[in-house]
């Protein structure tokens, strides 16, 4: 039985909805910088506000090993099955600032989307969720019984929540879970994620001197890190953009035929693709599709480098050392744990005695793949279908949410991974966005999602 | 005749000499960062005062088309020779400032020493020079003409010094030139310089995309910027330690066997040189000697890399660009206006199409040799075997002063290049410092070179 009362009290709320988000996204709660701690905790007491503010009980600003999980519980339907709602209120850093057109955390509609800093990850699509109970507790009343998690740490890896999960065991348990943190490919393909890359980052340093020197007068006669770092990262792809980190593709898992085939099927453009990430020509390892290269292979890519005089003009110095910022994208069965020793040997071989490195671990996460059989994924398919018009496609993401792999190993639940992030809203980068018709889309789809979970 | 009231009276006033050094030390003039341009002056004015003291005529700070010149005059004795004093007031920048023990323009004294950015490069010599003048102009009398021309834009390359130099020939007409900004190799062992390398300054910019990216959502499917341009810079030089760049060393002079004989002769260590650098082990191009590749190869140096995000913790981004600073150090008789069409050839052949990039060039000099056989060497070579009781050696010096050529070219001379900066001052690195017993012998050279200048 369609929730119609629900769905035209979202509608009918749209405005004030929208007035609320924007609080949401103007607390700038970035989880990797100490500096916005406070934020971080601001943050989750907003949520906490607007979910006992629904009647939900034991409500509460949950400490961790690092930043807080925001939990709360509404359990009056005794027979009907539980569901977890996972996401997070934490967001990546805004930098480059000046590549903004209006601030991060001053959030502005322009056209059809509403543009901030976490405006598609996570805060609009937790916040869709949230309103979605909304309409149900003000209309035909929530059906089922509905947990919330939401963290303040998966921008950086989630490092606490495996423990905090394994903590609240018996608080969390659960029928089914949804991941609020995903996309869709575009406005009119709905999707379920089936499988993610895990992520293993590091920090790698390369020390030469102990201290900067006069290109000048050293420059010919000692080994510049900032070049040997360069080496080292050029030799970690071959000339066929495979990874050469020792052992790395051992325990890859091997696409079916079938999976090829379906994957095939999927409505996508390399055209379309290379447009949306705006760059001259699409690249990547041969004997696979984009597609593949997204979802199914694993990827190695320097996320940042540092090294000697960066400022304005010129200043003639041999670095004394550099740093790299390096992370792999893990797919089905890589051990996240094995790639920190694979980079270390790689290093052992191929660097110079002339320098001495270090390789810093920085956080890591299993790949994952989840159930697409469950009651709860059925209940999904029929919401998405119901509300866009066409039946969603199985997709497998490229992107990392650390959580999920405790989810399996700790609660013993696969998760049902919908949200609604297009792949041109810019997360990690200036001017994300959420667009608001697909947003809208998506609180109607959560509620009939809810609904559908319920039977 | 010594002159020996002069070297007397140095002496006697050397803590006075030394509170007067501090005040120049502790004035920030950096060149290359426009927010010091009023600390350029100051330096500037501070001299002039000095000058003038002496009883120096139409002392001025001259503008130039970027920072000011010091100019002052004392023509006192005629059929007597004019020399023309050459140093410089700018100094590098100070970063990374959490390195240096005390802050680099609160001069301090440790030991023998007296550290503060622009000690020794070249504040501490110049000084010595003009306190050598004083010295002299309070007792026997400067025995000849001098002219001084202190500049403020030699870290930066001397970009508006050429023009500068041709719009006042006149003025700066001279029988020779003491240029200052040079070092002897260790404190009991005097040099002169008669060979510098030139320098071309480059910035490299690869682009991707025109924001950062997500690297989990585009990761595997883009070219990464930062990776590309490591593989640029690896490519840069092949497995020997030769550089790549099509047609470099064209024009390189080949050493002769006698030159090579006489680098061979100098008194130099590896291993010392090992530890004055303080790195594991040394490097450098294949088929020659550690002082071979300082003076007389070319190099090519990363002085500086930046992309993506380089702060606390994880950020999973795909930068949208990578830059590089890049600089070679050219030897006779490379043509320094070349290289930048070279690195652009280069990149033209291994750039891949799927990023655009850019070179721009931030400045040049080129490689210059200059003459040992004339009158002002001879006094040279007199003052400081008096001095340090060893005759000077001869050598090649891996730095650039880019105004030397300049001086050969429109005032047609070649200067006399003493100073006497150690090879562990620390130039352009923290803790940059001052060996205050060389300084005094440098003073007191100084005071025997003009004197026998005269005769």
């Amino acid at each position: 039985m369609e929730p119609t009362k629900a769905i035209q009290y979202a509608r009918d709320n749209r405005e004030r909805y929208l007035a609320e988000l924007k609080e949401l996204l103007a607390i700038p709660s970035i989880s990797t910088l100490s500096q916005h701690k406070p934020d971080i905790l601001r943050a989750a007491e907003w949520l906490t506000k607007q979910i006992a503010a629904m009647g939900f009980q034991n409500v509460a600003v949950l400490p961790t090993a690092g930043h807080p999980a925001v939990y709360g519980e509404y359990l009056r339907a005794p027979g009907k099955p539980t569901i977890l709602v996972y996401g997070h209120y934490d967001v990546q850093p805004v930098d480059p600032l000046n590549e903004w057109t209006t601030p991060p955390f001053e959030p502005t509609v322009r056209g059809e989307n509403i543009f901030a800093r976490g405006a598609s990850d996570n805060k609009g699509q937790i916040f869709a969720a949230i309103k979605a109970l909304e309409a149900l507790s003000k209309n035909e009343g929530v059906p089922l019984n509905v947990k919330f998690l939401i963290e303040g740490e998966e921008e950086i890896g989630s490092p606490s929540m495996a423990a905090f999960i394994a903590q609240h065991k018996d608080k969390l348990k659960c029928d089914s879970i949804l991941n609020t943190d995903m996309g869709i490919p575009s406005p009119d393909l709905p999707a379920l994620t089936y499988g993610l890359r895990g992520l293993a980052y590091f920090e790698v340093w390369v020390y030469g001197s102990a201290q900067d020197l006069h290109s000048g007068v050293f420059g010919g006669s000692v080994a510049n890190p900032a070049a040997v770092l360069c080496e080292l990262i050029a030799g970690m792809h071959d000339a066929d953009g495979h990874i050469t980190l020792p052992g790395f593709y051992d325990k890859v898992r091997k696409l079916s035929d079938e999976e090829r085939a379906e994957i095939a099927r999927l409505p996508f453009s390399d055209d379309d693709w290379r447009k949306t990430a705006n760059v001259p020509r699409l690249d990547g390892e041969k004997g696979f599709t984009t597609l593949e290269r997204l979802g199914a292979r694993p990827t190695l890519e320097v996320n940042g480098i540092l090294s000697g005089f960066t400022g304005e003009g010129s200043k003639t110095v041999l670095p004394a050392k550099a740093m790299a910022k390096i992370s792999t994208r893990l797919v089905p069965y890589q051990d996240d744990n094995a790639v920190e020793e694979q980079l270390n040997e790689y290093l052992r071989r191929h660097a110079p005695p002339t320098v001495r490195w270090q390789v810093k671990k920085i956080v890591s996460a299993p790949a994952v793949l989840v159930k697409r059989d469950t009651p709860a994924v059925r209940a999904a398919i029929n919401a998405l279908q119901a509300t866009f018009g066409v039946p969603p496609v199985f997709k497998l993401e490229g992107g990392t949410v650390g959580v999920v792999s405790t989810f399996q190993t700790v609660l013993g639940v696969d998760p049902v991974q919908m949200g609604f992030g297009l792949p041109d809203d810019n997360f990690h980068s200036p001017n994300e966005k959420l667009h608001l018709p697909t947003h809208y889309r998506g609180i109607e789809t959560y509620i009939r999602f809810f609904d559908a979970a319920a039977q």
